[in-house]
């Protein structure tokens, strides 16, 4: 930095450094790597060190906004990481969120995280553990995972979860295809054509017909799969409250493991009433970005599962703590786990979900052979669960080289999300 | 955009665009301008349509993150609007907002935002009027507005405030060195040399002195300038919030026009308990980047003056509705104005204030001679008021070519904040 | 106002009106026109300036007392208004507002209303642009409307269902004469005589025959018309509070998409005990004339819809803050829009539906042909949806000399309303 | 009305009218009757029956829109009341109040309000006794009053209070003009030359400037009059509600017997907030029109004394019920008593203020020698009481010639308020 005009030492107390037993470790380099091996497109976060052999990897995925997540750490945290001890992960951490004044938020808080788990992946190569050593240790010998089963219809939804319960899941969550509406959740992420799976999204959703089919798919359901599979479900925030709330309801027959999402998170006012009406399980979370948004339903016990992006709360740090908070509360993990978490992402939820004595449960995400091999060292799923390599840190790596060959596909609007309108054409939430 | 592989269509209800009286109208194009006359990186966008008299200008700036806010734009926003109706500003908002799935924050805001008050600006001017106009017209003939003292000794305050006074100014803010500090506030923006203004505003903060010099400031003063004079104070989020509420007590003999940032936004939870102590009047919000943290201070009345950035929050469009929700609550407007909001900022600042019944105050900056001829029209401040130019639309416009002669500056870390930090270390929030 | 003996001028700072780009534009004449085309009494003002084709309309309509509402217009608020400018819509509400010191009450509201309206009619011709416009723009391209179907028994309500259905309508309030008792809803509103049919609504009410009714009603639409088109009902706060909760609940198997007025204003405490035991949707607020009435229950989330009638709440001016309010609460619009309010008002409802994104549905009355002569351009109902004409304002306007054709009608009580009673003769809400 | 097309007969269960000593007693005709004899625009009601010498009269004064209240009189309630037996007094409230469908507000309530009282007039009559004894009888020998002083600074304020102590009287309200500002209360309210005084009212109003004043003002007149002598003041809503509450803890030393109208009623949500704050005994109520506004502050023991102008809220029959639910929780009446209650409205003030246990203080007013004239019966001020003059009803009349020699005067707006602004030009609540 100190060859360009102007610039200012960065200010650190005189005696800090010398503290630990690696004070001669720096960081040298930060790489932002743009990558999409299954076609969805991933961030990831690479920190090299003085000791080439001492680097970490992180998640950044923020997938509607890669670039945006990727200017903030090329242009702002990049800067101000170069010279310092990759061991200071929380002071690191503390300085970078404080550094733009204005914070959280999704594309901050991908960039933070990015950044953070790498400290942790690094940490743990330092003390060649795996990094759930360093948060306390296993509680569990794996992460009890759910999968994903959708369908057209009734039957087609019943098929894939017998053939997971095959594999060895023992939960699943389920959603329908609402006849003419865009339902989310119910098309296969074909990576090779990622424009139709959106063009498919895109459309007219009807709530009431919604909430119709819901409660049926799982009467028919738990008629033909027994009750002793754990079944999920999601709403994903696509009902005005009130609904969300009748249909939480209206499901308590057939004892969800959890229903997610029942609110967008403008809505978590809605929380008090529903859980006065209901005692089905809840899960929420994804979308939050700011504190301000969860720790008031934790605080009021309204959640049963805290279910975030971790690279969306800004990485490893914040999240180990938002688990320690819910403990006290009686409040559960299951850190969100689609295909647009990263393998890096996946391995850093399997880190907290071995070492929480609260985890809940894991959503899991079945890569392709792409994204497995840009990714060394992806977390395996086995009898429906989640499995540690007991590598030390994370345990994955990324092949830059293979990354380069799957660059973020051309897509609408970069790979924003499309649209889903009422039939007046109202757009509603996702 | 249909010319890219595998491009879809936007979707919109057919009978949807053809109503209106301009339907031919549709944007053409969308540019991000990243500028800083007078030293302060500002972001702006300005849209255009397919006539070309009708365009509109937009702030966007988040001075310690232009890059990424411009990525958010150029990459996402820009592909989802070319060839939408400039006149659809709610149904672009939302359909903007929700189109990255994770929303609010900084980064996103902002560009939302800038889009926003150009199409504003450009309703204005399909209108023929400015856009307080639109928002219910004058209650008032200009804002009234505070300017800024700062000095390193009371005596140097002392002489701004009656410098300020002269002026016309009946408010003025009011903050002093605590000696050996990296105090906030007490610096000029020396355009020629923000490098030397970074790095004196690094350094050490000591929660104590601040606190004991303070109210012997505000003691000095109204014995120097009398009682009539309207005097503000700003924390700016830099105490624990026990000292905060300690202080705000402290200041009542006082009689402040209003405190500001008692808190950060992670801390708004301590709100009732300062209002159990004190009726000092508190001012809130530049740092709020997400509904869940103002919401619930207007709900239970905790604050007497919101103080949002507009541009942070995303626009005219969700700080219409915030003035309109205050306005139950008896909440006074307070938009935040400094040298960061750029003077598109502060002429959409002016509109609200105009034409809001619960306006409060206003913060004003005195732009440089370079910054004014930047943005033509530029609203001007007259005798402790800034007026509107009554032109249509925000009333201003950008000089592209002057814009591209001052490029954002090359600053340390690319301008983002520099450290806080208590004796012992621990960096602090800003 | 000068040439009267005594006379004051009004209070204006002076660089005030002078600004604008039409300032030499004035009113100049207030009108206040009582006509009853289609035999409900309605109030409509019209607003003149000193430019002959800038004028606007509003409703001012409170059926059961217009004289009152043509007074305070006459008297008090037509004397303030001449010689303003017509552009300062906020502060003209704010002055005549306060100028009686005792405020709200559907007397004084309506009264404002007819004003504001008229103003935002002439800001929209200004502006050359529908009032949505001014309002943000379309977020869709018609609002979808709720018609009223009702009968002596089960089969006639279920007929006139389906002959809605067919017309295009997707949304249907039902209602049943409760034999023997004076139902509200259930009669056609015969304008050739209406003494007829307010002697028919004029009787016995007994709580527990309705209670029974009104469930099995659903019971047998529900297996006729099926589950798709939306069904609605409307308590019109017939019942004592827990008579009205246990129907709630008991009409949750039959989904209606809201249950309206469950109680009076007076007993609005009760919705906290509503919400704790059901999650059927819930519309509120026709008779809402006092924000301290609206204010909790959006605040608490007690209500799903808000269903004021826009000109008892003072006008456009007021709406359209309450409308941004509830949007940051979750709750949706569902204007009053029965036959005493006017096609102006309706042309109201309709800006506000197109352009607020929390639009939840629109109640729509089926005008005569004299009530459409006497208003060119009510709008349409088309296909289930309320359009807009796209003219400039509100888009409609008043036949003066057609509506002096339709004076209000000799009704008892000058058509206050009719006594209904309890069997021991005990008066009961409406 | 029966001859009339179209009549139909009041709805009255048959065997309703039979019942009672008095069963021929009938409603024969309604007067409203308006008046000015000190120059305050004043509305009465006198009720007939077709026994002439039972008749009553009532208070239905809204000084500000005095044609309103009597078109709703004249046009809906009297057509509603020509036979009916004037001893149902609740069930003719409870029908008029309900007959207009909408309801509450100050138009309205004072129309039902003339009605009310006039009739407990009757049925003083008809039981030969004063009114205050079928309200339980008398507690207190006489109702001890509270007189106002004012001036144009602290001395004039004094020599004011030294004289109404001297006169007797115990409770004194003080209020100074804030110099330069448009203060409420510091002006006699001449007779000969209203517009003289609404133009001294009309003009600009700084918040700060009167915080400053008031404290000073107590200062200085506990340091002149003693402790003994109880003080009052009256906000009369006309500060930002922070300011309210900081001028309430800074009023503490002065020990006031109550403080007036700290908010306004859209301000109701700060009570609690001002009770965390100060003990300073707080008063509220003239403006409220509606038990939404009223109900809250007793339930939650928010206020120590109900000050509601009787009329405004509907007359003697919701005032007992509201004086009787504040007994349950403490708070005192305080009835609103200046000159625009008419001579009637402060006889009824009387009877509850002699009647009720939880009596605390009663506002007098001096009316002139027309007035008295006017009203025979003017209840007498003596040795710093109201005292009854014994007879039965409300016993006090009007003489209707001499009514008529004082018709309305001509004022600016037809009397309605002048507009106070601050001075930027935002107009303030009275």
């Amino acid at each position: 930095m100190s060859d360009r005009p102007g610039a200012i030492e960065p200010f650190v107390p005189p005696a800090w450094e010398s503290s630990g037993s690696r004070s001669a470790l720096r960081i040298t380099n930060v790489k932002t790597i743009l990558t999409a091996p299954d076609g969805i497109r991933l961030v990831v976060v690479k920190v090299e060190t003085n000791e080439p052999e001492i680097y970490g990897v992180g998640c950044a995925s923020f997938t509607q906004r890669p670039l945006g997540v990727a200017a903030a750490i090329e242009q702002y945290l990049k800067p101000n990481l170069i010279g310092r001890d990759p061991n200071n992960i929380e002071d690191i951490f503390q300085v970078n969120n404080l550094s733009g004044y204005w914070r959280s938020g999704p594309v901050l808080n991908n960039a933070l995280s990015g950044i953070d788990m790498a400290l942790w992946d690094i940490k743990g190569k330092l003390a060649g553990m795996p990094v759930y050593q360093l948060l306390g240790g296993k509680v569990r010998k794996a992460a009890p995972v759910y999968s994903h089963a959708s369908g057209r219809n009734f039957q087609a939804v019943e098929e894939e979860v017998l053939r997971l319960k095959e594999q060895g899941f023992r939960f699943v969550r389920c959603q329908v295809e609402v006849p003419g509406n865009a339902t989310y959740g119910v098309d296969d992420k074909s990576t090779d054509d990622y424009p139709t799976y959106l063009r498919a999204r895109q459309g007219i959703w009807n709530f009431s017909s919604y909430c119709r089919v819901v409660p049926r798919l799982f009467d028919y359901l738990r008629s033909r799969v027994g009750e002793e599979l754990e079944l999920l479900h999601d709403i994903h925030e696509r009902l005005p409250p009130i609904l969300a709330i009748g249909l939480a309801r209206e499901l308590e027959p057939f004892h969800l493991f959890f229903l997610e999402d029942p609110f967008a998170p403008e809505d978590n006012g809605y929380f008090p009433m529903l859980r006065q009406q209901t005692a089905t399980p809840i899960a929420m979370g994804e979308l939050f970005v700011n504190q301000a948004e969860y720790v008031p339903l934790i605080h009021n016990r309204l959640i049963d599962f805290i279910r975030c992006h971790i690279s969306a709360i800004g990485g490893i740090t914040p999240a180990r703590k938002l688990a320690s908070y819910c403990e006290f509360f009686g409040v559960r993990t299951a850190w969100h786990g689609p295909g647009d978490v990263s393998p890096i992402g996946h391995a850093v939820n399997l880190q907290l979900d071995l070492s929480s004595p609260n985890f809940g449960i894991q959503e899991c995400f079945h890569f392709g052979d792409a994204a497995k091999a840009v990714f060394p060292g992806t977390p395996e799923i086995r009898d429906g669960y989640l499995w540690s390599n007991e590598q030390p840190g994370l345990g994955i790596d990324i092949d830059e080289t293979l990354a380069e060959k799957f660059p973020l596909p051309e897509h609408p609007l970069n790979g924003a999300f499309p649209e889903v309108r009422q039939t007046d054409g109202t757009v509603i939430r996702w």
